[in-house]
């Protein structure tokens, strides 16, 4: 070729773009019928009626029960067909390990959390296998119906199938490829915030808005951006990094190693150090458990007049709205949807301060329509969205998707 | 409907896609066969020959003259037809103003800058009026050979054509609407932030990386986004805001009204600013005209040993590349492009310092392969970037592409 062209890489796929439409509409709706697909999927009914048989014939749905219509001949709905098979997810998070099952249409058929303190690949491993195994046994799942398992892993997710690591934990491909063959099932690897707004997108506030942002708050903090319907994954997987980006140059010491990080003041060991500053002699200046030091943080009522409880909060609701009100100003979402256990402890004390904040220091009327509220997709939302994602992969193993970005092995 | 089923937004249209492919891969190539824009753009040989097919008929697009393929039936190639018409594109800037005439491949014809310093609507429309009529009558143009006319405006250029608002300027729909009644011209209206990264994608870096950043330093500092070949605009067009994201939660006080945002520390007058602080009796200090002032700096030969000076940029190099970092964990591009006058004159002397403070500072191995660099599309990239959104606009008005958020009169 002798021209200066280059190849523009063929952004979407239009077919894979279609099926997962019509796949997000039956998922919402659990029933609906092709003409009800067509319209809030913006598909033609023929393209409907295509996909629809496409994955009749992979057994993912099946004929509904409904009829629509009360005049001329009825039509007959669709809804996805639980037997087809069962989805893993597995939550590996830094202090608990859970492991829920569900079925093929994203409905909940058991689960179990555990406490957990071991970094050791091997015993994550281990553990995970275990708790696979009892889940799947107190289900009476047999292994042949697993169509796939997710596991999500903290820490940087980052590049495809041969060159995956997990920095926080040093994992490495050959972990990676030591887990998926322990557990013999279709896995697929997952950073949690993007497991959660996977959930949020299908499950949640993607009902409404094209574009979200859902911001984790516990430990750690951090973001699963949704731009146009899309999870926004970046050049390495990173996207969403926002409890690293800064607060205040050269501030308090964050563990990833910079200073001044949004996490170094609203993860939870950020909102104790908080406390501690305003007060050292405090009550809870001294407990040394971050989940303990929230629920009695929590747990301190409005009117009991803790002026250091009360600044702790006012202080947190604060950065929390300059840190999302940077968010707004470089993305410019419709939404913000706070998730994760500080939001679901402190939010709603913290939303008042964080919202006017966020108001007055979004860039013009950026902010003047957006909508900032806690997630209503709460408790399995990571195991869940990172099932999500093995459904996905399974789909692609079929021929029905094309994923480029999730890990797969 | 009975479902609890919600429209989802048609979120691209296909053929507006593919023909943007097509016009894309034709202006940058200039004259390509249809085999080799199908090749670029991975569209399929028939809808290229589709597509192209429409523009000719529209007279956007010609029979080239270089014929390709030595053996065989000689296959001719296409290019764009530059006497189709001409797109005008105007700077309206915070003290200058440009107007800048380009045929229909987007090849400059004519141009003019002159100073500016009022800030009255009606000043500004009489203004663009006569620079322009002044740059079309040098190039022999008459009015009725021009399809479009594209205005940047400094601020946030906010909402539909109903509401447009650009709050710097205080300027409102009705200003607007007689701006278009003045011109006599298709009007589009863009953030120059926006217009940059249009010139990049379609001429620069646009090449090379899918997903990019064009961050512009100058009187302000902002990015445009690319994502996916496609511009991140945001619930109300103002993503890429950056500027006014924080550098230092409560620092310096921002013309926006906000304190610590990135533009009050790499903004002219930040580095000002800095500089001031670092040596207040320094020969530069005194000097009231931001301008004079940066190429006073930019002046300064690094062996000349003046320390405030070294150390004045060694600080900006450093705010931009903590600044850039929260980008990287945010959106996590495939490249950072600078561009805007500070980057012409002290990008090369800051490049250094910023690479390794963004190095150093963007999360896990986010930034390994991300490429900083300056921009290669130089002088005129706001009114070439805006011309092309009228191009886009003029092409919607002829059924060929869907624009959705651009705002046009």
């Amino acid at each position: 070729m002798t021209s200066p062209l280059r190849r523009r890489a063929s952004s979407r796929d239009i077919r894979s773009e279609s099926r997962l439409s019509v796949l997000h509409a039956v998922l919402r709706a659990k029933e609906a019928s092709r003409a009800e697909i067509a319209q809030v999927s913006g598909l033609s009914l023929a393209t409907v009626t295509t996909v629809v048989s496409e994955f009749m014939a992979e057994g993912l749905f099946a004929e509904g029960t409904r009829i629509v219509g009360r005049v001329g001949r009825p039509t007959l709905t669709v809804r996805l067909n639980p037997s087809r098979g069962y989805f893993v997810g597995v939550d590996m998070a830094e202090t608990s390990l859970r492991v829920d099952v569900y079925d093929t249409a994203l409905m909940p058929v058991g689960g179990h959390e555990i406490p957990w303190d071991d970094e050791a690949p091997s015993a994550i491993i281990d553990g995970i296998e275990t708790l696979a195994s009892t889940v799947l046994g107190e289900a009476g799942i047999d292994r042949t119906e697993v169509l796939g398992l997710g596991v999500c892993l903290p820490g940087l997710v980052q590049g495809t199938s041969t060159t995956s690591i997990v920095p926080a934990w040093d994992w490495h491909t050959r972990d990676l490829g030591m887990l998926r063959d322990r557990l013999g099932f279709p896995l697929v690897i997952e950073n949690p915030l993007k497991a959660v707004a996977t959930a949020e997108l299908w499950f949640g506030r993607g009902a409404d808005s094209s574009s979200f942002i859902t911001v984790n708050l516990g430990t750690g903090v951090g973001a699963g951006i949704i731009v146009d319907h899309t999870m926004l994954r970046g050049a390495t997987n990173s996207a969403g990094e926002w409890g690293h980006s800064l607060l205040m140059l050269d501030g308090r010491g964050c563990r990833c190693g910079r200073h001044g990080c949004v996490e170094a003041y609203i993860g939870a060991p950020g909102i104790w150090r908080t406390l501690r500053e305003i007060d050292p002699s405090h009550a809870l200046a001294p407990v040394d458990n971050q989940f303990d030091f929230m629920v009695g943080l929590a747990a301190a009522e409005p009117d009991a007049q803790d002026a250091t409880v009360e600044e702790t909060i006012a202080r947190t609701g604060y950065y929390l709205g300059s840190a999302l009100a940077d968010l707004v100003a470089v993305i410019n979402p419709e939404a913000i949807v706070l998730t994760g256990w500080t939001s679901w402890l402190l939010g709603e004390r913290m939303l008042p301060v964080t919202h006017d904040t966020l108001q007055q220091q979004a860039p013009g009327r950026s902010a003047d329509d957006l909508v900032l509220a806690l997630s209503t997709v709460r408790g399995t939302a990571v195991t869940r969205g990172v099932a999500l994602t093995a459904l996905e992969h399974f789909l692609s193993t079929v021929g029905l998707l094309t994923t480029r970005t999730a890990i797969a092995l």
